[in-house]
């Protein structure tokens, strides 16, 4: 095992510069624009693994974008891994906010930044360079891995979940390994044993048949962006409640031993606000702050548009007016249903004098992870090996759609060995990552395989 | 008088021709870019205010864009019009939405579509064409004539209010004649005695110090859109009132007889709801719509952006978010005050979690014109010759920012002969104009300047 160690560690370097070439690659998912980029960083993951040591490498075409999926079975009588992880990023925008270029990784204070550093192409890199420094030294794995790296994690990962339907035996495995979540503080080992869900939603209201003259017309007509926010005003009562009817139906009450959890954690709402720029945190009354983002499902707006947007002004009522509105949920709620609840709300709050439509653009379910499982030990044993410091256990407010899909279809547990940071910028501007929790996670990589065989 | 009108009547296809040209030149004058467009602009009327027999003519430049000035004063003990319009024109998006290309003048059913057409080209055009007429024919004007066309009306006409100010002598008038205004229907001549007022405003909220992931962060932070949208629903109570403090202060009661004559309009609820495509009518609870649009302060959102506004879903929690909201004024409500009473009451509205700034576009006064003026009823006179229909009297609920600094600066009386419709898509895709009120508007200029004569 200390070879391997060593091994890694004299490599940290090299490791950089491929990561880099791997987050040159503009592969950006929802952007049609984008999808050669798309498919040149497949087919670099898949050399990647090649490289790494498995024995069998192919791309799968989706009716989306391809599947990288790799294997490496020579272990037999151990367990198996399945490692998942995602090489489709985020859109750039608000792009004048990037100090460098969002695909020119720089290097600045020992982090890398660039878009999909941290999430999720440096967390995906991790594993690829343990299982090859096993190869390089050692020459063979410990147990049996297969690799899973789609492209559309940030768009709802639909394809993957038709693929993981048809390919079960494929896929079969003991447990899921997967690093697309955070650090509950920098150093510190954590395995995230809960997932929020998600259900986004669009809603566009349309008033009069075009355009109008704000003079003219003004006072007469029902106005699509004063409609819109009144309706997404209406959404939350003053408590930051949730006012969809049967929203809450699911949601199973924190216990007292979670909420201690929590609070042992002893998280800090003023650095925490203070980091953020705000001079007040805000959110449903009754929680604490840990309790809102990890715990408690949530509504918020991601996107409005409607009427005039350029420099100036135009005197002009707007035909329509469009919000982005996502929801993130908690164990128990299904995002169908919700997304039915939603759309029923919003239907009754519009007045006649507008038309809406609400679309489902799409969801996922929350998920929760079983703290005695066995791969959930032998991952905070060897986490706690690399980081010479015992592991916390948290949840984490984002979604892992596929998290749940993974669990249900293969029957596997899922073990969340997230290195990222939740101040790493992920989804906004300045995206980086730590080139400390990169050579971290390498080595919690191959010490967890090794931790998992035994 | 008649050879003027034959004249008139054999010109009407070189008028329009003409008028091509004038629509051919992008004139925006909100858009740097279009910054060249505007001095070929006003170059232009310039030109064919020299080609119409104007003895001066000359380009005043200003801060901004410039304003083109002309004069006869050849008629010396008789009346001096000032005849007042604007050569700029609003943008064209949605763009998408024009059938055909909005600098490229299209005929169809006797009317011209292009951006500026009725606003405020086509209206221009008429009194240089009917200036002309007159010196084809009878070689002189009955009337001294001095023009003011502008290229800011579109963005608030601050540079000419400052010329106006500073040439008072030179401009120095008995009557001022615009035609930028509306028939209350087709083939009806009709006067706009009352025009409202305007405050523009820009309200830009901003929470987090930069776009945070909605999954991560959702739930503890307050989010611009909300708090924004939350903001803009407050600003209008569920009867349509305003809300903001001191708002109505300065309104007036409507008057009985202003009332009943509004009512005798017969104006359709029914049919102008089907027009605009809306299953129903939004507005000011205990008015009509006349008295909405014509007599009643309003509030409208004219523009709403922030967050991930592309196609597919972003999970983002933004930095900012900005709505353009403006409000329509009534005589006696002053804009420089309503804009600090708005400014109060937004920042009363914003929670301590977001910081909120709200800046002031622009403003401009409501006006009211007498009916017993002098020039008013030559206006009537003429546009009933013209017509072969009595002239009606109505409001309008646009703005023509710079009516009441002439009225008080010059003390000259405003008499508004618009010969545009309401229907003709102003500050919309595929504005058009009537090219039958096109000719009528040249014969009623030309018979106006003969009636105030005598």
């Amino acid at each position: 095992m200390q070879e391997v160690i060593n091994y890694i560690q004299s490599n940290r370097e090299s490791y950089i510069e491929e990561l880099k070439e791997f987050l040159r690659i503009p592969s950006i998912s929802t952007l049609p624009e984008n999808s050669d980029d798309i498919k040149k960083c497949a087919e670099f993951v898949a050399d990647k693994l090649k490289n790494a040591g498995m024995s069998r490498v192919e791309i799968f075409k989706t009716e989306g974008h391809p599947l990288v999926y790799g294997e490496w079975l020579g272990a037999p009588g151990k367990p198996t891994v399945l490692i998942y992880g995602h090489y489709d990023v985020q859109p750039v925008d608000p792009i004048e906010l990037w100090e460098n270029p969002p695909f020119e990784p720089v290097i600045k204070d020992d982090k890398i930044f660039a878009r999909g550093a941290t999430d999720d192409k440096g967390q995906v890199f991790m594993h690829i360079k343990s299982v090859e420094a096993y190869f390089k030294t050692v020459g063979s794995l410990p147990l049996n891995i297969k690799f899973i790296i789609e492209g559309e994690e940030e768009i709802g990962s639909s394809n993957l979940e038709v693929f993981i339907n048809n390919n079960t035996d494929l896929l079969k495995c003991d447990t899921v390994l997967i690093s697309d979540t955070a650090l509950y503080a920098p150093g510190l080992p954590t395995l995230t044993y809960g997932l929020r869900g998600l259900c986004y939603m669009e809603v566009e209201v349309t008033g009069p048949n075009k355009d109008l003259h704000s003079g003219t017309f003004g006072g007469s007509v029902a106005n699509p962006i004063n409609i819109l926010a009144d309706i997404i005003a209406k959404l939350q009562d003053k408590n930051g409640k949730i006012t969809i009817p049967g929203f809450y139906d699911s949601v199973t009450k924190l216990s007292k031993m979670e909420r201690d959890n929590f609070k042992a954690l002893k998280f800090s709402d003023k650095k925490y606000a203070k980091e953020l720029g705000v001079a007040e945190l805000k959110g449903e009354k009754g929680f604490s702050t840990l309790e809102r983002v990890w715990a408690r499902p949530t509504l918020d707006c991601n996107g409005i548009f409607g009427g005039f947007t350029g420099k100036g002004a135009k005197t002009v009522i707007p035909s329509s007016a469009t919000a982005k509105i996502s929801m993130r949920l908690v164990p128990y709620q299904e995002p169908k249903k919700i997304a039915k609840l939603f759309e029923k709300h919003i239907k009754q709050l519009a007045p006649k004098s507008v038309k809406v439509v609400v679309r489902s653009l799409h969801g996922a379910n929350a998920s929760m992870t079983p703290l005695n499982d066995k791969a959930t030990i032998a991952a905070s044993k060897a986490m706690e090996k690399a980081f010479g410091k015992k592991t916390v256990y948290a949840r984490e407010g984002g979604s892992v759609p596929i998290v749940d899909v993974f669990g249900r279809k293969l029957k596997a547990s899922v073990v969340l060995m997230g290195l990222g940071l939740n101040s790493e910028n992920l989804h906004s501007p300045n995206e980086h990552f730590s080139l400390k929790h990169f050579q971290l996670g390498i080595k919690s990589s191959a010490l967890f395989f090794n931790e998992y065989s035994l």
